[in-house]
């Protein structure tokens, strides 16, 4: 049984955005703003380095009941005891990734185009990242943005949750949802503020605003 | 309960010094030629990479009796049914990999110096891999060598099975085995070689001579 999991406000950690602060505190900082979910993500970092990562978020996030997502490894993911793995086109394919992880953590999918959706297996998924919506500094490798009409696109095909990713921040946020996504997923908006807690309110706000503007009883 | 394996000639794989022929065809010829055992190495690729080539090399070796061990990647690893892990100083505690494998896998060690060996937590490893013994070109990060005077150092503090790394060829593959090592563990004596084959079959040749006459009984 999977836990329930927030994507309202989905804070992807960055080694170089979160720098100045650490990824620890940057993540603190984001989560007592009003941060959902949490994904660690360090491609480059040594498996060593990731597996440390992986439990010192896990014991920040834990009393504070936000689960953590690992970015792309499963191993890491196994070996620290988090919530779940989120994997992309490159990464193992979702079916393997489950087998892996089991019935109990959350698994997550990205998708960057309306084709991958159509190609891809979902029954093993529990939510997508959709994008980039936006152009993005962060992701050197990023798949051309979608913008909003291309998730509202994706949000007509599937009623699978839905997190979006891609220049977003407090100016677009509400956009987002009202194009459908459950939830906002950000690096540098969080990350590279000069107030990570007071960032990550401000896009607690807007999300749940947008959210109780778009729901069906108003 | 572990499967038997055996380190006499351990060929590792490299995706820039493979490409002539591939992964699958250089490792099919060093097998072909005496490679008793296989490392799936290729730090720089994807994980839906990783998990397609540690596929295909358990479809090709397993018909043949040899096992396949894949560097660093537990989930890859896992994903694809291979025999066992190999983490290095940088890669996951060895202790946690064991925990992710379970008892039925094999899992190796490497050290690079004396002091590797005696930090590290032996309990849960099945062989060590040990080097640089002379300079390599293959791997940008290698520590320095340890020279065969080192091998002999860690050989006579433990009785774990050791296959040595590092600049080792048909020249100095017997020198290697004199010095105490179990097997020797190569990437351009095979896979750089004008005749993979033929020289893992030279290496084969070099390293059970250097050991029928290290022997107890000779």
């Amino acid at each position: 049984m999977r836990p329930a999991f927030d994507l309202s406000v989905y804070f992807i950690t960055d080694p170089a955005l979160c720098a100045p602060r650490g990824v620890a505190e940057t993540t603190r900082l984001a989560v007592v703003g009003g941060a959902s979910l949490v994904q660690l993500r360090d491609p480059a970092a040594t498996t060593r380095k990731l597996v440390e990562e992986a439990r010192a978020l896990v014991a920040l996030l834990r009393p504070r009941g936000v689960k953590l997502i690992v970015n792309d490894r499963v191993d890491v993911a196994l070996a620290a005891g988090a919530d779940g793995v989120h994997v992309g086109q490159s990464d193992m394919a979702a079916a393997d990734a489950r087998g892996l992880i089991g019935p109990d953590r959350i698994l997550g999918l990205s998708i960057t185009a309306l084709a991958d959706l159509e190609r891809s297996d979902l029954a093993p998924v529990d939510y997508l990242g959709v994008g980039p919506i936006f152009a993005t500094g962060t992701k050197a490798d990023a798949a051309p943005p979608m913008g909003l009409a291309g998730l509202a696109a994706v949000r007509a095909r599937t009623g699978m949750p839905i997190v979006a990713i891609g220049g977003i921040g407090t100016a677009n946020a509400a956009d987002v949802i009202r194009a459908g996504a459950d939830g906002v997923a950000v690096v540098s908006a969080i990350a590279g503020a000069v107030d990570p807690q007071a960032a990550a309110a401000t896009l607690a706000v807007s999300v749940a605003r947008a959210k109780s503007r778009a729901g069906p009883a108003t």
